[in-house]
């Protein structure tokens, strides 16, 4: 029995709904939209995809996307797609190719987005997957339980090297596990990157020495790829623990060469999943676009937080946070660790730590630290507070009794 | 005066225009939702982007897409923005981050698109664009003048490498310029690529010895990197002229890293062009995508065809074809080839010819040279005769008189 790959799709169409899908199918395979001599019954069998379940959901008067065909109605459905492995064999670029290539803009879709997918095995041992995880996260950071309490150098970018370095001392000497780059932090010649770098691991190796526990810094090393090898080995050389990464500004090429050659956890940046998937009748949920990404090997992935100062509703950063943890293959399950971030405090701890069934994450507050009226090592450990009362199941208001960190984080949060 | 970075947004938002101008400025540089002690006004104005024109376009009384403020009115705007280029240095995955990173899916957006970038002269320095252009392609296929008439090996997938290479000589007896793979053939077992090359190059290498004009083949070579190199090689071996990469599915690592290594034109195909650019409210319109790409270096780009089978509109396809033989930089214009794919027979030459403003092109077709009656060396003749019509601007039927296989092309087109 051959392997082949399923993918789900939501599908609005003017045509009627199950030749729509066939055209898909075709469009993604063997077919085109002329008939053609030699596509024969055996190729067809041995190359077609195949719509393997069809389920119609509603229909609405009007296409929710323009341009396509017209109708008097327009009918939604959920749609399974499979592949045999044999047309590209377990390969992430051509797979993109084949279940969100040409397809979207296909004159019988008024609407199309991918929900899901499911892959063979050969996916699995054709990859690598995280390198480091939750374990090797960790191990680096000396966090052994909770989650790792991190925040963002702000502003995103406009600081030089001795101003970052500064502001990395007051979180390093508040007790902070995790700082990231923003996504816009480069290597402008106003913050070099291997000024800033040297600056700001002097601070927190000195840190480390006295506390025995290094905080994980993420460089942002996102650039061309010799850029970023360059980059990864500075941060490396300077005992750094953690490297960043946009998705969408490198590709996957460019995700797959830096696993290969990084020594670092990669610290995953989805910046840009907006225009991927704000429009609800067009593009990627998160469940199918985030298995890309972990099969390339990143080890950290943003899933945005709950009551995020964005767009996206709590329920998607509910199913984000919980896609990223479900095990991806039987015998490699490929977890990453789920990154919360957007206006996060404690106040999120309890529902977030519901959502994920563990601590096993990361969370990101920039205001829900600095903003404390008692400095960053209040806000540090307000935060963790927070968590400790989530994690023992108290309520956040009660343990706050006992703590005043988090008794005063509350009158601000 | 210090270089900065242009682009143009077609935006809507439930808040006041401006306002929201403000936030996705601050968003995108310097700022953040919250209030920062330390971003100074010298720090803003080193490394903050400016709104540099906000125009009303237009109201709403509902929001193009969910997730966004309330409002009783959504202004639709356009909007320029401008950075400096020290915040990024030249370069373009972080370039990515800043014009099309966390920005949708702010609250304050209900639509966001980017129209348009206008790039300094740092980029020009910087990356190499396309090695070939048009200029080389027509070297390496012997077309001099004229467009390359050009088809794509159908069906997509399937067919077996002796099939493949059958197919290829039907259509170099027949005189074809270009030939390309679909975006769907890989490497599986069914038609391994080592094997489809092998064989494809014996029969275009045989032809080309008798006629002295070698048919470009571009062979799809997208996959990881290694995967990618090794077939880029494999392909030069066997005097192959062309190779091609699907852009979405490597990414712009994968692409850069391409360039580098190739000693071949790069056909560059957009599948998944359809998820970024379907809803008008969201994403990405060409003019400021295929900037991204001339500048990583490929030579021919996919910019569909009038009248195709998908569900843009003719005006954006004429628009994205002119996009990219606009010259990039005064002395760096990076122009390169406009590829035409989709129903496309010799009724569209006389409008993509006149849209374009030259030959400097390639048009592919399957059916439209496939289904002459008489076979397909008249069906490339019949479309070489259309185009050489709209060269010299006579009307297609007038010029079908004296060109039978023209004159036979148009009862079946």
């Amino acid at each position: 029995m051959s392997e082949r790959i399923h993918a789900t799709y939501w599908l609005e169409t003017g045509d009627d709904p199950l030749r729509a899908a066939e055209v898909i199918a075709g469009e993604q395979s063997s077919g085109t939209f002329l008939k053609l001599a030699n596509e024969t019954p055996e190729l067809k069998a041995r190359s077609g995809a195949v719509v393997e379940k069809l389920e119609v959901l509603g229909t609405a008067p009007t296409p929710s996307l323009p341009g396509g065909m017209g109708s008097k109605v327009f009918t939604q459905c959920k749609l399974e797609l499979s592949w045999p492995i044999e047309n590209i064999g377990p390969c992430l670029p051509n797979l993109l190719s084949t279940v969100a290539g040409n397809l979207f803009e296909l004159r019988q879709v008024s609407g199309l987005r991918i929900l899901d997918m499911q892959l063979p095995p050969s996916f699995a041992a054709a990859y690598p997957g995280p390198a480091f995880g939750m374990g090797g996260t960790r191990q680096l950071s000396g966090v052994s339980s909770g989650p790792l309490i991190g925040t963002i150098i702000k502003p995103s970018v406009g600081l030089n090297p001795t101003e970052t370095a500064e502001q990395v001392q007051l979180l390093v000497d508040g007790g902070i596990d995790f700082i990231k780059d923003d996504e816009l932090q480069a290597d402008g010649p106003h913050c070099p990157f291997d000024e800033r770098v040297t600056r700001v691991m002097r601070v927190v190796n000195q840190a480390a020495q006295k506390s025995g526990r290094k905080t994980m810094v993420a460089f942002n090393i996102t650039g061309d790829l010799d850029q970023m090898k360059r980059r990864h080995d500075l941060v490396l050389a300077h005992g750094g623990t953690c490297v960043m990464v946009c998705m969408n500004s490198v590709g996957l090429v460019g995700v797959t060469e830096l696993r290969k050659h990084s020594a670092l956890p990669l610290h995953a940046h989805r910046a840009g999943w907006g225009y991927l998937s704000r429009s609800p009748q067009l593009g990627w949920d998160f469940a199918a676009w985030q298995q890309i990404w972990r099969l390339a090997g990143v080890d950290h992935l943003h899933v945005n937080g709950l009551r995020n100062k964005f767009s996206e509703p709590d329920a998607v950063v509910v199913e984000a946070a919980q896609s990223v943890v479900k095990p991806l293959f039987d015998n490699k399950p490929m977890t990453v660790v789920p990154v919360f971030s957007s206006a996060q405090t404690g106040l999120q701890a309890h529902d977030t730590y519901a959502a994920v069934g563990s601590a096993d994450l990361i969370v990101t507050a920039g205001g829900g630290i600095f903003g404390h009226p008692d400095g960053v090592a209040a806000g540090v450990t307000a935060l963790r507070q927070a968590w400790d009362a989530a994690i023992e199941g108290t309520e956040l208001t009660h343990y706050a009794h006992q703590h005043p960190e988090l008794q005063r984080a509350l009158t601000f949060w």
